[in-house]
């Protein structure tokens, strides 16, 4: 490895365009220790992947992901798949020695999300999960509040994040809605964000009790010869408790009719409280009991300034950044610890440890009670 | 019973207040069809209960509540005392054929709810419950809205309501954090109005599972004799199922610090949505399908207008109401009902029907299950 | 004089119902050191008048306001008619020996308002004017953090003020239209109200530049006979000079469709700013360079605590108030300072500080160049 | 010229590299009929500059921008240096049959800009000015919304931009403080954003009186040799007519403490209004008297839906964009017109158009009364 990296995308879709612009845009802004060099573009769409690899500069592309882990001149996977491919790649390319980058949900369920961890720990290569919200400058800055203390010792976390993308039963029956291809639907979809940001911010959970929901039953297949079953949640909600003595509260759907990537995630400690919304994204809330009695009130950070996380490297105060600048963050904290011989964060580690939650959650679907989660 | 009708209260602090100033107020904005004569208030204070009276105009005042159940010069019974004497007050006053206008929770438990209930109907006096949320003119609206068909069929409802007076752990042990005298806490104190509104809104609730916290587990004594153990939760939270197929989520807690009486409340249906927070309760958030694609957005409705429910009877458009008016509106429905032979809404039935909600989530931590909700 | 402090109100409308229940209110939540007692209500449609005395508790009402003057037994003249007897009430009035608490704008134009002071003051009667804007809790809060130094030196200060009740291009031709009745349209009517505030939170105006509009040019008459020419202004802005070397912005019209009762009113200082508006009153935003520089935002204060102005008399943190409760404020500190024998604020000097400004403007439309304030 | 166009940037810092972002984006994200290859970068600070170029990916740098207009195989200039280079550089430029992208404001001054709207018309070379703000998607569906009579006529402006970037009095003289190297201060830096807003939603202004105001005289040379007077306003606000009959109210400023990009910009229309803010530039508000009187309100539109403007190309609903992204439409806008053989816009007319009204305003502080807007 030479002060290039050589990079293989699987997947040239939504979160391929947001990685691949990850790996452009970070040379540009950023200076990580290694340059990602846009090696091979692979996906299943011969036609589209064309297009994505001129678009975004892959110097070659594929419709075989084998390629990616068997070639010797690629040194990070980086998936992006329908979640039914995760798995397979990510141990492969662990096998091969390659470093991986995966998105989430790490695997379609908790025994997959371990093998692929133990995968890359026997290999020992580099592995990383994007959660890419950890990556905004807003969370970053609730992080470091939090370790900082300034809202003293947490006691309560509340996420609702509400999305309205599946809310026409015409939407076709895709990979999405297919138990056996995404594991599940909210739950692994998005609650995964919210159960991550749960454990970034407060800590480990070690019991749920959760419900979930499909309020759309069938969909029509995308060849129109008929109908498909959803065999997965539009919808998901839990309670939980965590490690450290917190309570949590957990909610997401997609059928939330006019709720577009809305989040309201708020801790709250003994000396203050924190509040974010993805849809506003560069403002973090804030309250703190040590502000003057007669002034105290939730503060609108904008989370623009110089000073804050990451923002130095774009433009001066109050311009704003967007949804596909925390990718940006995440491979140059990905390209940094791997230059420095860490493994990054948030690792398979995490991957699997939000997937317990959520197969905890499912668990207690079933039994109708609250379960633990496992270690 | 002439044009007037006699008033006796019972309790002159937070609840005391707010319903005297109703009584006071519902005569100058309003045209009930009966008139309240404030006749007797009744308290455990001297001091303040004078002071009471003469504030807010009652004729006479009693250190002893049997007194106003006793008297044959009293129409209607108020009752705001501490939840220990719900039910006895109730009880004693539907017995002698009177009218009984109880604040929130029924009683301490459902059982005590139940024979309130029980005896409410046995006597055939008219009965109301004060679930002062229900007459905002935006949750009138909301209500409305949804009746008419406008967010279309309901499948989601969400509620965080979030307080903070519970903060300091020096606030003092009193009655609201002694089970055996309040019933329960936040569960019974603020759970109590968002399961009232989730069934005003979106219909019965059959199952729950919850969780309870406390987290300030002693109070000082008032007397400073040492400290009493909390035997309340401080917060509370539950899922839920609707009869009608609707999922809901619920959380409740008085130490979110930074919040003072912040709600959001939301039902997602098939065809829009609507959210509402008390903070800024003139404001009701609707969102429709309806809608041209190009424009659709969450309407900020400044429910101010003179078509909008009550506010007429008040000032122009975009003179906002603040918290008390809702009990003036609570005051007319009821003096309008009684006046024209019906039973007020919402009567001692919705108030065991909320109670036996949070009885259910009570039980449901116990069993660390999902419990059916008694019918 | 005794206790109690005799009233007599002449007006029933809008602002007679607004000051009608102020009276009622300060005696029970505020302990003022004179008790208003309701003698006489005054208006021309006695019908109106009849019900208002009866909703509002006026001992006696008369369709000739002069009684209200001419009798021995009142000792305060409470002035809520149209614009146009504004002057001709509050000279009778102060020559007749009565307090005299008048609506805003004081006259019709800056000459009747100097006349009405040069009568009060050579009466030397006390004498105030109603800018209810002054006495919510946030405006008050604003005022003590600025006197207390928390936003520096005042530099700049925005105001827009939008409603949009005169849109309807049927809404008839009443005095309001009328500029020999009414004097001036928003001008007179809105911007007198953010030119207080200016005056309240930053001082003394020098000189302005000003511009108004009328975009709907005739109304129908009421009385079905064709359209009366409207002579007065829709909207009104101006730039201005404060005395402290501040500038600002002042813009307020009738016409802004969808806005009720908006407005942004901001002062920016060299240490801190403050915005505020009353659609939302509860609230104030403040905005310190003393915070760390990492948490520096805007901060929504909920100005309900019981140390924030006025707030304890009323409810708990977070139970909001709203537009009628600046009227009881301002009836308080109006008794108050007559018992203390000192002339309330604002009193008529303010009144004709405030119309010297808008006078200014008017001048300005006319000479389309900056004028003085006259002195 | 072939499928790529040529292009020279001079200028690396703040608005070069958004310009250089937004040739690399535009090529990922969007299908231009020309391929930008990025041939010349120049600017003073060598260091800085070839930095600069290797980000970005320019082919060669030089510090002397003479290169860029004499090399033949240029084809497009783009302007982000100072402003007191602008015209020269443009004229050149112009000369030399180069297409001309230039930031704002077009010269330091009218005459200035004229010069440069002179040279490239008789040059024939496409020219385009770079108001970023018009290429929002929530500012182009402003536009679309206004244009299609959502609002009906409009009859008033407002636009209060407000940031704090001049407050601390150590930040040293710079060019932007010298009126003779820029001009003006905050009347040409963002006054002109809001006035270019103002022509591109409501139509040509035609006359102003304004205000502007140094706060801060004096600020340190940068050799630590001393202060430099600052000759340009910290901020500058106007009223203004519209040829259309609407009113106007603009004001800016650098020196409102707490405020950082804060715009409310509002116009509103005989049947409807609209609002939008940069802080949170996805979102535009929207009032239509088209909506059921029972439930109008202003509606949040996210304008982050695949058929809003440019979003398709971007990311799903409700995934928000950031401030870089109106360059990257700009671009868009401008290859796409270069290669259609259309002059594109806003042009070079479109900054003089601007600048005539800051050029008026400046006129109206010296004469101290209206003024007209020169044709």
């Amino acid at each position: 490895m030479t002060n290039e990296i050589n990079v293989a995308i699987i997947g040239q879709r939504f979160m391929g365009r947001a990685h691949a612009n990850a790996y452009r845009q970070v040379r540009a802004f950023f200076d990580p220790p290694l340059s990602p060099r846009l090696r091979l573009a692979c996906g299943r769409n011969e036609t589209a992947l064309t297009e994505f690899a001129r678009r975004f500069g892959w110097e070659e592309h594929s419709t075989d992901w084998h390629n990616a882990v068997s070639r010797d001149d690629i040194d990070l996977i980086d998936i992006c798949s329908a979640n039914d491919l995760h798995a397979e790649i990510a141990i492969q390319a662990a096998r091969a020695g390659k470093a991986v980058f995966c998105e989430k949900p790490l695997g379609r369920d908790l025994s997959e999300a371990r093998r692929m961890l133990a995968a890359v720990e026997e290999a020992e290569v580099p592995h990383m999960i994007c959660f890419n919200n950890r990556f905004y400058p807003a969370i970053r800055l609730a992080k470091k509040l939090i370790a900082d203390g300034a809202i003293g010792e947490v006691r309560q976390f509340h996420a609702l994040y509400l999305q309205d993308w599946g809310l026409d039963p015409n939407i076709p029956f895709t990979w999405r809605f297919d138990k056996d291809k995404a594991g599940s639907g909210a739950l692994g979809d998005t609650a995964v964000h919210i159960t991550d940001l749960a454990r970034f911010l407060v800590g480990e959970i070690t019991e749920v009790v959760g419900d979930l929901s499909t309020f759309i039953k069938e969909r029509p297949l995308t060849d129109g010869s008929g109908t498909g079953r959803v065999t997965v949640d539009d919808a998901a909600a839990f309670l939980a408790r965590f490690e450290n003595g917190a309570s949590g509260v957990f909610e997401t759907t997609r059928v939330a009719t006019g709720r577009k990537n809305f989040m309201h995630i708020e801790v709250n400690g003994t000396k203050g409280s924190i509040y974010w919304n993805p849809e506003d994204l560069n403002v973090l809330w804030f309250y703190s009991l040590d502000d003057p009695k007669e002034t105290r009130g939730f503060r609108r950070i904008l989370v623009t300034e110089p000073d804050h996380p990451y923002v130095e490297n774009w433009w001066p105060p109050g311009h704003i950044l967007g949804y596909e600048h925390s990718f940006v963050h995440a491979v140059y904290e990905l390209l940094t610890a791997i230059a420095e011989g860490r493994n990054p964060e948030p690792s398979f580690h995490d991957g699997v440890k939000a997937q317990a939650v959520l197969e905890a959650v499912a668990r207690s679907v079933e039994t109708r009670a609250w379960v633990p989660v496992e270690g």
